[in-house]
């Protein structure tokens, strides 16, 4: 990791600032698990009555936290939150498991809870054992010494390849009282629908409950990380996780149960647009990206073709390579359209790149002036619209290009 | 392209030697289509009686050339190949239909053939019109002049990115009589299942009924050329065509129309080894490459699940570029055969590269050791095995790495 010096354009100038949650306080410590001066190990303190709803991976080869968290949160309830990284404490066998068992259990005592409402998430290389003895010790003074605004330390515990935190904060109403959602995550490489190596952790003080913020999270999931990809590939690790600490209820916030219930529309909305913003974080952090792109499929069959339309675009490695060289190749989008496997019409096919239609009906557009559209692809940002001619449905993917600083970082991740 | 001059470390000291085969006779110009100073159109000249199969791209935005050759092997029949290179004619509309008809009537009154008996291919830029003025004039001379002996000069004049022209022949015997089987194909990026930009044509003097021969090359297609992926995309113009002359039943060789007839087994056998050998050429020449990657999955539930996962293997970006740095990132390896979406026991993988076991039972092997593993990777052919613990089945794919020089290829194709 030493060698990745080359930090994303799109790293902000400023980090938006997380005011504290009632109910949550968080600690951070150098627990020395792989890197060396810097911290690798975040504990998130949640106040009694804490609901948790979570979405993880897909991957057949789910790490041992991923099974885990998988378990408790068949009881909608949590106390404290583990993470590290450094280390994915994934393909480690027995040993992965115990490692587990003795976080958890040493977490447990330390904030005086049961078992089943601590959730652990580890993030690094996979493979290598983790040794929980680094820092299952360190627990107990974490938990005493955590502090309600530790938002950033937080978010910089987590990184691994990520060039800069992510963190979002919003503000929403139930039922006129306000409530807070803040949440950060990591990932810039093995990213991918199905979460890939992306950890996400949202915190709010609205009283929901457990299965009510399960639907809203499973719901906004679909539209926000999982729309985006940086490589196509998915990690054994993927955890996005939402505690609801409840704090409001004592501000006046009647509790709701029900995701359909009308009193969540603002939070829902609210949520949604937290997520997308921390989505978008990531694909601008995409390991060595030059420039951020969306694809917008409309015309599809349905929602999934549309969005399989637009993954195979953001997933081509042909294509990325092209508008990393500012190459307005749009015969590739035709190339990743065919691909997809899904409904579209050869003959009616339009593609845009930004504002220039560059094909419709099936063919180069009258207009197509390739200096034109060569010049757009200098923006830092691109956005590439395909029409597939068929419906009505529409969907988009966040992506980045694939770059030499792309190979670069993959090529020696472990050295 | 110009600026591609890297050649595949794997490029051949010398090309194999192809003799002729009665009854194909082959011609090239230099049409000046896209490229300049090199040959760039092709022709086969096919002798009455000829038989033909096919398997083309499943791409929804297929070239206009592959409508028309999935439209023409209805006949079974072959009298003319046609091949241009530097345009695929694809995603051209009206135009690129019209093209097509002029480039096969043409084709036809130079062959004094029904034009349901002409075969087109082109390859290159996706969604510039193709000019058929530029070459139909020159048919006429091409069919006239062809000669029996000119594979290597058909196989150059049909490359794109390669660079080297891929050849193979074989000799089979049908009920005692021995017949050739001659074949050259192209391809080097946008290459993965479903023939991706692949062009691949095959030539007999055996006397085979087109049905049959349809069923030969349709079986094999799927262990050969569909299992090979440079890049996971898959172009507008793939297509694989097989034609048997028939001359050799003037040498005794009863003619034969069902697939599964005994005679056909060694003549079975040596297309599919003929198949390989042009498949790993091609994988041999993936664009940019520094090595070639063989992923065997063996313990899979089924060929197909065997497949899947040998290619999520063979198309992650991560893995890929761990494989360029001489990185045995077997955590990779987890990921991807993670991400697959098969089944695959956690706990009873295992893996190797070479010959070295770096994991079993769900862990990392107890006899691992890095700097071995790290030596093997600095071999030119990588092969890793994954055994997925829960069936029998097994599959294997080839690729390569993927390496600063892909994206440097492809980022500036058109320039």
């Amino acid at each position: 990791m030493g060698q990745i010096t080359t930090r994303s354009p799109f790293t902000p100038d400023s980090l938006p600032r997380l005011l504290p949650i009632e109910g949550v306080r968080f600690a951070t410590a150098e627990a020395g698990i792989k890197y060396r001066s810097r911290t690798d190990l975040m504990v998130a303190v949640l106040d009694e009555g804490t609901t948790a709803a979570g979405v993880l991976t897909q991957s057949k080869t789910a790490s041992a936290p991923v099974l885990l968290c998988r378990e408790h949160l068949k009881g909608g309830a949590a106390r404290l939150l583990i993470v590290n990284s450094g280390n994915a404490n994934a393909f480690t066998g027995k040993k992965g498991r115990e490692a587990v068992e003795i976080t958890v259990e040493a977490g447990a005592k330390a904030a005086g809870c049961a078992a089943g409402e601590v959730f652990v998430a580890s993030t690094g290389v996979i493979g290598e054992p983790l040794d929980a003895g680094k820092f299952a010790h360190l627990l107990d003074a974490l938990v005493r010494d955590a502090t309600p605004d530790a938002f950033e330390l937080a978010a910089r515990a987590i990184m691994t390849t990520d060039t800069y935190p992510k963190l979002a904060t919003r503000t929403a109403r139930i039922g006129g009282v306000e409530v807070a959602i803040n949440g950060f995550c990591k990932g810039a490489g093995m990213i991918a629908p199905d979460m890939a190596t992306m950890l996400a952790f949202i915190f709010t003080d609205a009283a929901i409950g457990s299965e009510a913020l399960q639907a809203l999270l499973s719901e906004h999931v679909e539209t926000t990380f999982n729309s985006m990809t940086i490589d196509g590939d998915t990690s054994t690790s993927d955890t996005c996780l939402l505690f609801a600490t409840g704090a409001a209820e004592a501000r006046g916030q009647a509790r709701v149960t029900d995701a359909a219930d009308p009193a969540l529309a603002d939070f829902s909305a609210a949520l949604h647009d937290l997520m997308r913003d921390l989505a978008i974080q990531v694909a601008k952090d995409g390991e060595g990206l030059s420039k951020f792109v969306t694809f917008v499929v409309e015309g599809a069959e349905s929602v999934p073709a549309a969005r399989r339309i637009a993954l195979a675009c953001a997933n081509s490695p042909i294509l990325k390579t092209a508008i990393a060289g500012e190459d307005p190749n749009w015969g590739r989008v035709v190339m990743a359209v065919g691909k997809a496997g899904e409904a579209a019409d050869r003959d009616k096919l339009a593609i845009w790149f930004g504002p220039y239609c560059v094909a419709r009906d099936g063919e180069r557009a009258g207009e197509y002036d390739e200096a034109t559209v060569a010049a757009y692809m200098k923006n830092r940002e691109i956005v590439i619209r395909v029409n597939a001619g068929v419906g009505e449905a529409a969907a988009h993917v966040w992506t980045c290009d694939l770059t030499h600083d792309y190979v670069s970082i993959n090529a020696d991740y472990r050295s």
